[in-house]
């Protein structure tokens, strides 16, 4: 990105800059350069008179949506085998799948295909799993960087407790790693991230070891926390000496030593939710696989009066779409039903649930998913053909979220780049 | 449609005889003549082999999908204003809505859109609910009736505890369905049903003059059950001579006398839903629009026990979608959610759900829902161009109804006839 380069895109400017409102700016200029926000103009300023401008009417402009948690070789899978249980969905599937991507041209095919769902999703920036195969991730970083996406992508870590095809000997594994985030750490939008899959499938010697590559390098680390009640339970039989899951992650400096994703998040004490809050850890919030692997309901509006600051996640293959509008409604309809038996605890409303989706995940990478100067010019224009034309913006968000789908976003870009 | 007319579909065929298991003829035939269906054949009989034969490869035909409830009138408002609560929710919108079909203008543009998307969804059969307006009900028969759509349509009766300006006088509210009745009785796949708003807006005098237009002319009914407790606590107040919901309707013959749909029917004891099953009415399960307004979980699993038939309705605009597959997988859903707290009751599997958007629904308009002889031939295929090959006809069926949209729908057809 040249650092003169200026972006001009004119239509109905809406995002969420605090949690809880949509700020609009109807018939208005944003403007970018070098890839990040200048301002919102309506008038456009004398200086800019000369420049293209990407006129897109009255159409919405949006941020890009950020999914914080997705695993990439699941996509193949996606809605398959859902009335199975974790334990069987992972062995008939998941694991089955995951060991296809020791081929690269296998995955070189199906990588593909996920990174083109992304850009027609409008999903512009993400924190994905990979598999342990350090050339079939090395081929995924290289596809998000051609089509212009921002991303963390982890190459998986597992070297015990799954089955054979798919466990690494814990050095082979450090040390593919490693090479990965020495060719990849200067990456501007494509960056690794430390990604043991979860504490079961992880020796003390692997999670000491991602650990100290977390700091050597300065790296965000991605993981899973607290899915479901068997799965605590396992954790509290593995590693004894720790009273609680997410120390297992914390004595290894992987909580929030550096930057932190933790995906779900469902079955956290109050205590634990503060540590959250105290570490600055970001639990991923992923309604449709939670429902869909039975695992119960992440307490989100508690987590925010907590301090908390949430992102969302599709989660493919539990999850089963990538479209994080969809993620967005069952994110406010799971609050909804949580508030049924939760009276101290109202409802997510829209805006609150679009910021987790932009801004709040946003965070992650930064400044990004909002319109405030200065921050990456990630957005997406919402085509409004087809409305009846007495719509308001507002109303016209909420339609996009409830009932759009990719094919009424009309143009992405990441970091002021046209996708 | 001629008595003689054959169909000869070829493909992979699936649904559900039973409500627990898919049924799959691979490669076969599915003959229907004069609209109903004969059989299924692996090779072609020698006596149709001089016929036309719709060739659709080995793409999935499964039967046409039953939406049991939804408000055609709030197909404009889909999506708006979900944040807000069920009566905020009525009065900002769905009542202001409902008010514009007075205009026949209105009604004729926002029908044909309904009726589009029912058709483009591959909803052969729906129970529908219009406004209390005689002539805008008139025009959305006539536009079913054109789509080729099966369908009971029901012009809603509201005489109390509602704004001035939807609400009818009980005499012409009488007087107006009964009408429509006389104009719509003979019709062959669009047909009337008695249908009072709910309890809380019919005066005494209205339920019992539609319970005596249903035993008159042997309709069906339809209305609204228990959607809430703030709504239970409403009709004991304004009928304090009953004590139980259902007991208002039961008492002006309006429930089970004839068929009866009931949506929602949340909040019901295990004697209540036992009383549905003796007397075989239909409880409609919108999930979407349970979450959208917070009205809870319906216990699915009990119902089943307890013997009852469950259909799956769309409920728009308080659900946001008229996409069965999107229902059948909110059903599961909130089935596994309620599974949680109700461990006797294990989740609906999807061959349960598709049941119930097929046969299940579909009993109510007599042989409707499934490929056995003697049924409606209501079927819609479904492309698998785009699908990693290995996929099985299983996985298939899952990957549609968990991913797919209008746009894999290659065909509709309803009682032989395509669309």
């Amino acid at each position: 990105m040249e650092k003169k380069y200026i972006l001009i895109l004119k239509g109905t400017i809406l995002f969420t800059p605090t949690a809880g409102k949509f700020e609009i700016h109807p018939d208005s200029y944003l403007i970018a350069q070098g890839g990040l926000i200048c301002g919102i103009y309506k008038d456009l300023p004398e200086k800019y008179k000369d420049l293209t401008i990407e006129d897109y009417g009255n159409s919405l402009i949006i941020p890009g949506f950020v999914d914080l948690h997705t695993h990439a070789p699941q996509f193949n899978q996606i809605g398959l085998g859902l009335d199975y249980k974790l334990l069987d969905w992972l062995n008939h599937y998941t694991f089955q799948e995951e060991n296809k991507f020791r081929q690269i041209e296998y995955a070189q095919k199906v990588y593909e295909k996920f990174a083109d769902t992304l850009v027609s999703s409008g999903t512009t920036r993400s924190a994905i799993f990979a598999t342990i195969h350090p050339k079939s991730c090395q081929i995924l970083f290289e596809i998000l960087k051609k089509k212009g996406l921002g991303a963390y992508l982890g190459k998986v870590n597992m070297d015990t407790k799954c089955p054979d095809f798919i466990k690494e000997n814990t050095q082979q594994s450090l040390a593919n790693t490693e090479e990965l985030i020495l060719a990849w750490s200067d990456s501007e939008l494509v960056k690794p991230i430390i990604t043991p899959r979860f504490a079961p499938t992880s020796t003390r010697k692997l999670l000491e070891g991602l650990g100290k590559l977390a700091l050597k390098y300065n790296l965000p680390v991605q993981s899973h926390l607290a899915e479901n009640p068997g799965e605590i339970e396992w954790v509290q039989a593995l590693f004894p000496e720790h009273d609680a899951y997410y120390k297992v992650y914390d004595h290894y400096n992987l909580f929030g030593q550096t930057p932190t994703l933790m995906a779900h998040c469902i079955h956290l004490t109050d205590d634990e939710i503060d540590i959250l809050a105290t570490k600055k850890v970001v639990p991923v919030h992923c309604p449709d696989s939670n429902l869909n692997l039975t695992s119960g309901i992440m307490p989100t509006r508690k987590m925010l009066k907590a301090g908390v600051n949430i992102g969302l996640g599709s989660d493919i293959g539990a999850g089963h779409s990538l479209f994080m509008p969809q993620i967005i409604v069952r994110a406010i309809q799971l609050s909804k039903i949580y508030s049924l038996q939760h009276e101290e605890d109202a409802p997510l409303t829209l805006p609150e649930a679009f910021y987790m989706a932009t801004k709040g995940g946003g965070s992650f990478f930064g400044k990004v998913g909002s319109f405030e100067p200065g921050y990456a010019a990630d957005a997406i224009v919402i085509k409004n053909e087809n409305l009846p034309s007495e719509l308001s913006p507002l109303e016209e968000i909420q339609r996009f979220i409830y009932t759009g789908s990719a094919q009424n976003i009309a143009a992405r870009y990441t970091a002021g780049k046209k996708l």
